[in-house]
């Protein structure tokens, strides 16, 4: 199987190149690699421009991230869901398209979290940032509940280089691979 | 609004008590609750059996618990996705009733992890425990795929108390609550 070397601080990993409709790409999957996560938290954390107030990432697997980043900074994080749970209490939604599947994605923030966004500078957190819709989404979301979107944190920025985010490396996107 | 006092460590929390279906809990949300995840972890991570190889947790409220106890105890984990994704190659799943909604919902492990739960011992982790039903799915699957569930650790058990799990408390269920 192919595969792009990458490094985040001393955690070499050699990440699978994959289809994801109609391009490969080189897969990173946080969750269950807890030694790659703190390591992103860590170079992500010393990274955060000042006067941060809250971090934001979309469900899911960059959560153990933002919470590393959090544990890190002090800051709060809060997680914009795929549904509205039945515990939320005058949930906001956003509807992103999702490059993965082409299908449309809800973003949702707790209508109790609000509190943490409105008037506040606010950072989003995720692990790659391909085409940018969900977190043009997201950031489209913060801004309507009062936020002011200061920075975009990610681990990868994926397929076009791009200079309005702080990331700690990039990979590129592949020509469809037959039988991987 | 009515609330449950609760405490872990040393941070105490008053869990709002919430509508679910028929009855009203008191809701427990460790996303985005930072040192409370913290606390967690560091109970549960002391209360773990000898042995245990392999921590699993069912996606997504208690992921960022997961990380915080594999960081801890140096034990891989991995998270028991709600769908298959494109990138899992022989992925294993199994439907279970969730007793949030009443619908079906799928269980699934990526066939690449599969190596770390056949013929081991493996731990379940979750935030809460209610009626079990997710967590008896769980535990049939990890069975299926040749692993020993040896213990599941849960932040708190829910409605009827149970001694199966390793918890740090319970949370009692109400009548429904109108109006809340």
């Amino acid at each position: 199987m192919k595969s792009h070397a990458v490094r985040i601080g001393s955690e070499r990993r050699d990440l699978p190149i994959v289809n994801v409709g109609e391009v490969s790409v080189a897969l990173l999957n946080l969750l269950g690699d807890t030694l790659l996560t703190e390591a992103a938290a860590e170079a992500l954390a010393a990274r955060l421009p000042d006067g941060v107030e809250t971090l934001v990432t979309p469900e899911v697997k960059s959560v153990p991230l933002a919470h590393a980043i959090s544990l890190r900074t002090g800051l709060p994080y809060l997680v914009a869901r795929k549904t509205e749970k039945p515990y939320m209490v005058g949930a906001r939604s956003k509807s992103v398209i999702s490059i993965t599947t082409g299908e449309p994605q809800l973003l949702v923030i707790d209508g109790n979290d609000v509190h943490r966004i409105e008037g506040r500078a606010v950072a989003i957190v995720d692990d790659v940032v391909s085409t940018g819709g969900t977190l043009r989404g997201l950031a489209q979301l913060l801004a309507e509940l009062g936020g002011r979107v200061v920075a975009t944190l990610v681990v990868f920025t994926e397929g076009e280089p791009r200079d309005d985010v702080i990331s700690l490396g990039h990979l590129p996107l592949y020509p469809k691979e037959e039988g991987v």
